[in-house]
């Protein structure tokens, strides 16, 4: 398994591997992997002649306030669970040489980039997209992985490589959850014990809201949700939202293709889940 | 020579020729090709293994009260110029095809945007990073090759390139004049006859500053090149700048790379022009 720092090196490895016909998965990540991103990979290495694992903690989707600097890291781990999940590559790329002096490029989905996610995090998915087509750009892949947790993330990916003619088939997988439920994320690892038993408000929120009927009004299950996390008091929610799967565009009612998703603070730690209405 | 409108086939043969190592050159226009197309077309005709001319009038880089409709069309002479030029493949997307219901992707290059043209015509350079990063994406060249007469949009497709980590070499052309020094551009066919002679206020105020001297301040110079473009009743000035001609930032003084830009409009008639400070 090669690992490459260098961008230069990277992109002239993924042009020889192009150029002899290999197809290439990306399955971009911020490190620290769980069993959620070995999920991705196990799908990418399905996918994949030369499969690629990109680490890279990106200072341009923080905004001032939020954890860059804490934000976990665990490059050793990081390699092991590489190395048995059959990746061919990890590119874990330098801040600085990501983003040089005079750096000024970046890349918007406009309407996926408000709303949701985007209203307390601005400039977070402008930081995404950016970093996103930057790797893209470098490791030139047929194929990337990304997880559904983070849903507006997946949507907007999607929409950025339709609308600028990107070649890459964007694949979202399934989350992976712990077995009380809990969405798998790196950021899980900031919940101490209480809030960690805390957090499980949030999927068994979701499970009740799941059952939904088609028709149903959007708002009386919204309400549901909502009196179910506050009964937690260490919970604090930033938004439940009833959306279209593909335009996340807010919807009235319970319908074919509606989500349910949201953001809840545990403490200091912001958590955010999803799920599909299958009713 | 091959005519081609399909985005995804324009995709598929860019791919072929790359994935059978030709080198492709793309040369972006607007059409209504004239010598400096022509010129930018003999430089990258030495480049190219495969040599594409592209052709499409960007809406995304006109602003409401632009000339988006009325800009000259001829896709029969271009068609010729590109014959004679030994183009391997005219591209000629259509509007509704690059910019579908639901397209909200804008890339940008923030502070190369602003100033200059970027003042006047707000929006207009994120038009043309996104349509030119999406022709990137669907043409797949090595090299590209851009007019130094759109100066502002040379410097800002180079830095985009850079940031985003394209593979692609970014060539500048030297602007082609008339022999009475106006530099070519489709949009003087817009001048009468009166305004055609009046434009020639331009190039002989530019002949005049080029002879400035390393270390003259740069004031003196737009002021000297300000008075005579006011001798000419049909100009109006919108702007005359001295610019570092990497950065773009305005200098105080003449110096090694400083740059003079401008924008003048003759009748509605809106041109631009600049110089390298050779002294």
């Amino acid at each position: 398994m090669k690992i490459i720092e260098d961008i230069s090196e990277m992109q002239s490895l993924a042009g020889s591997a192009r150029g002899a016909g290999t197809a290439i998965t990306l399955v971009p990540t911020m490190g620290f992997l769980h069993a959620g991103h070995e999920e991705l990979l196990r799908v990418a290495r399905g996918k994949a002649g030369f499969l690629i694992l990109s680490i890279f903690v990106n200072p341009a989707q923080f905004g001032p306030n939020e954890d860059y600097k804490t934000y976990p890291r665990d490059m050793d781990a990081d390699i092991k669970v590489a190395l048995s999940s059959g990746v061919d590559c990890v590119f874990a790329p330098r801040p600085e040489e990501m983003y040089p002096d005079g750096f000024q490029t970046y890349t918007q989905v406009e309407r996926l980039s408000m709303g949701l996610c985007g209203e307390a995090r601005p400039g977070h998915f402008k930081g995404v997209a950016t970093v996103v087509l930057k790797l893209f750009n470098i490791v030139m892949p047929h194929v990337a992985v990304f997880g559904k947790k983070d849903y507006q993330q997946f949507v907007l990916i999607r929409r950025m490589v339709r609308d600028l003619n990107l070649d890459v088939e964007v694949v979202g997988v399934e989350t992976v959850r712990e077995s009380d439920g809990l969405a798998m994320s790196s950021r899980n690892s900031y919940l101490d014990a209480d809030e960690r038993k805390a957090a499980v408000c949030i999927p068994r929120a979701l499970d009740e809201a799941r059952s939904a009927l088609s028709g149903e009004d959007a708002q009386a299950v919204i309400r549901m949700v909502k009196k179910n996390i506050e009964n937690e008091p260490l919970a604090v929610i930033e938004y439940i939202k009833v959306c279209d799967k593909d335009t996340l565009q807010a919807l009235d009612r319970i319908e074919a293709g509606a989500m349910l998703l949201l953001a809840v603070r545990i403490g200091k730690t912001r958590l955010i889940d999803n799920c599909l209405f299958t009713g």
